[in-house]
């Protein structure tokens, strides 16, 4: 049917045409279904939604995309047909229903996402299927080498590739900043690309532009990290496995990461810069995203078959994530904590010791041999913080910085401990939640310093943690936070008591 | 954060706030979470959608609804603030993790789903954890009064209420039309509410409105059903069980219909209208919802199951779906054949006969004996006629209809046999196909006339079916639709040949 053009001045991520229940009747069409607008030469499929206020009678609203793409005059007519779903609807269908995709199936669902294709109700179903279904290591490797073909990749001219990635989940975890220098300074490649929080208090991407840029395009990535070693990039910036980042926007409302796109979207990312060897950190503990051991080796032991199909030689490490890495959270606290230890600073011990212990096995994986005892080396002879200061400089930072250079935020309170005893639990999500609060990741400032971590003794009244904040608001919404949750609990000296004598935590 | 209020002239199901990545940043939001919008006394809780081209620094934008319920000037400074999901969005998470609801969780689920509170991402969650998940009898049971609950109710003075449903997906299913005056004429109540096609040729509310109103209020219902023991109503503007066509707008573009919202769904507007008894027609064959008598039993269970529950004596009856019921298909042509039969016609017999046996069962669970018999004499006798030309009365139309007055589409093109045989096989879903793209069920007169059913004989050049249109184009559209599905295949007059003899199908 014909219908008169109007412009909408809204955009999302789809292609929408607005529509009267009226004309959708007449031309046999409802809500999430597809039509075909046709302008002269050029014609766009857009997902229906209805209206019953904004349009005329006659009326088709094109919002922002669906408009400029056909590129009609306001009020020009318009010739609307209905038209099917894509074959992609179908194999979401055949997903719910249990049954195991074909490679070409997979690279159309594939296709149809990342060209936005797809509304949002589809791809909600997706992931819901997925989430209950699940995806078998053959139809992983297809669904990861697909998100790879969508999108950019980048081709070094210096192999092998080494590469680290972590699973994330836990609060501190500033290693990559240790690690990369390290590795680079051993003379192996690693153009690491890392994420933004998106839940969290700080990506790796969020710490390291604290004081460097982190947004490169693939050749920049490339020239740096060849010329270096290593680089510390924003991985979002450079269009690997796009499809990722559409799938995210129904992932995160929904609050699930099924496992195979969780394991797709790490390899996609490894796979686009063609690394040859990869290690994965998989945080393990209670509030991480791995409450066990044994879930924890069955996601390793998916990563490591995965790589073999991919080609791509995966080690894990599953370490202890049960309380935050470090003291600091949140992205200049942690990137403060990290270039401290990089000047030889021996505590936070678990920073220092992960780092290590992660760049010892990269070394290893690449063919150096007694890792960690090299890493060592590396880090105390001060070869990794002038690796470090190179890549700061490559990256647009001061490659002169220094950990007291760094700043965070101005508006501070301490939480003080209501008795005395032993720190018995700290609960890394809570703690998140007040670093969020107080402006983190965005306010660079902003987070949490923990004084004393588990195991540790206080004395009613010593400080349990910091609030940091870049302003006086956020900090008030942080400390009302902290009161809700008190992420830190202390319990009484005396923690078991059997007869005859008293047991005290180590 | 401040933001000044701008007005997007745009509407859709959900409650919606569009703003910048920059400033969802600030707020710590990502696309689909919420935020709550405060302007003077009043606060809206909106949906995030995050746009890159509408907004100016510092603007939030309003749709339709949510702007106008808050009701700032454009411009204004309005109050924005992060604020979590609904609880319902966690009972979607368990449901997706395959449990048992409970009955509070239900009900605060269909509270949200009926308040439109839930996105359209969170909302295919739900159907497509529902697909499959499933739910147990107990929970369907409380999905149903939930869906009572939040929507309009009517109570009827007289009582037993009777009522009568069709899970549908076989076309020309018009025998409503006949059975609901057979049953009001034996003296028992039957308020009988349908729906609009969906994806069919033509819903019995679409049929009806060929020659009466179907648009009532609750009040009007009652009055006409209680006066004169029957009436044929569209049940959607009548507000029963209103969660359900929330659902429906995305169930409908993921082309499934899971099982335990079907069932409540049906079942939620029977118990809204009080219905006491209740039969359901389950059609089974090839190209309906039911394709073998092992799920239609299953299916029979689960209404009987589910009306022990909410107190409703549910029967069922298991009809034969493989073919259209009688000849005509379409909302105009279903009109005139089912009239046809109560004027006397004793053909289509598949529409005379499945009208009686379902209206005698009717009958015989209101304890009248012999129920078939009794629904053929008052068929034969004219008592239906006259029962159903009162209600059309009633119902504003002409209160001496006669089969000969309804009109169908003026465009009308036969598609011949290209041999000579017998029909071996009728495709419901191509035929629907058909006669939608001739224009059914918005264009009354469109749709098609089988000539002869499965079994019957034709020679080439014979009519196999005549499509009706109400303008050409579409007459056009329907026929290009028949020329690539082919529905009604012909077989030689040879079926099978063994040595010695030739076995004819009878």
């Amino acid at each position: 049917m014909k219908l008169k053009a109007k412009y909408i001045d809204m955009d999302t991520g789809e292609i929408t045409a607005l529509l009267r229940t009226d004309d959708c009747m007449e031309i046999g069409v409802h809500e999430g279904d597809r039509v075909k607008v046709k302008h002269e030469g050029s014609t766009v499929t857009a997902i229906v939604q209805t209206t019953e206020s904004v349009l005329q009678e006659g009326e088709i609203g094109l919002l922002g995309k669906a408009f400029s793409f056909i590129g009609p005059e306001a009020g020009e007519l318009l010739d609307v047909m209905p038209t099917g779903k894509p074959e992609s609807v179908d194999y979401i269908r055949k997903k719910m229903d249990g049954l195991e995709l074909s490679t070409d199936e997979i690279r159309t669902l594939v296709t149809d996402i990342s060209a936005r294709t797809l509304s949002s109700v589809e791809l909600a179903a997706y992931v819901t299927s997925l989430q209950i279904n699940g995806m078998n290591i053959r139809e992983t490797a297809d669904l990861t080498l697909s998100m790879v073909e969508t999108g950019e990749t980048i081709d070094f001219d210096r192999s092998p590739v080494f590469d680290f990635h972590s699973v994330g989940g836990v609060p501190g975890n500033k290693v990559t900043l240790i690690v990369v220098p390290i590795v680079a300074a051993a003379g192996l490649l690693i153009p690491k690309t890392s994420s933004r929080a998106i839940s969290s208090a700080a990506g790796t991407a969020d710490i390291v532009e604290v004081f460097a840029k982190v947004d490169f395009s693939g050749k920049e990535l490339k020239s740096i990290a060849e010329s270096i070693g290593g680089i510390m990039a924003w991985g979002g910036g450079l269009n690997l496995a796009p499809a990722d980042d559409v799938i995210i926007r129904v992932e995160h409302p929904l609050g699930i990461d099924p496992h195979a796109q969780l394991l797709a979207s790490v390899m996609s990312k490894k796979k686009a810069v063609g690394a040859d060897f990869l290690l994965v950190d998989i945080p393990m503990g209670e509030g991480t995203k791995v409450p066990t051991m044994e879930i924890a080796k069955a996601f390793a032991k998916d990563f490591v078959d995965l790589g073999d199909k991919l080609g791509i030689k995966v080690e894990c490490a599953i370490t202890y994530g049960g309380q935050p890495v470090g003291r600091a959270i949140g992205p200049a606290l942690e990137a403060r904590e990290a270039i401290a230890v990089l000047e030889g600073a021996t505590s936070p011990h678990s920073v220092v010791e992960k780092a290590l212990m992660l760049a010892g096995i990269i070394l290893e994986m690449g063919g150096i041999p007694r890792g960690y005892e090299r890493a060592k080396e590396i880090l105390d002879s001060g070869q990794a913080l002038a690796k470090f200061r190179e890549i700061v400089g490559a990256q647009g930072g001061n490659p002169n910085i220094k950990s007291s250079d760094i700043q965070p935020g101005k508006y501070t309170m301490s939480v003080l401990s209501k008795k005395s005893g032993y720190i018995g639990n700290i609960k890394n999500k809570d703690l998140v939640r007040i670093a969020r609060a107080a402006g983190a990741p965005k306010d660079k400032g902003a987070g949490v310093v923990i004084i004393e971590k588990v195991g540790g003794t206080v004395e009613i009244g010593d400080p349990l943690f910091i609030i940091y904040a870049d302003n006086e608001n956020k900090l008030n919404d942080a400390l009302g936070v902290a009161r809700k949750f008190e992420p830190i609990s202390v319990s009484g000296m005396v923690l078991v008591r059997t007869p005859g004598f008293t047991h005290l935590q180590s």
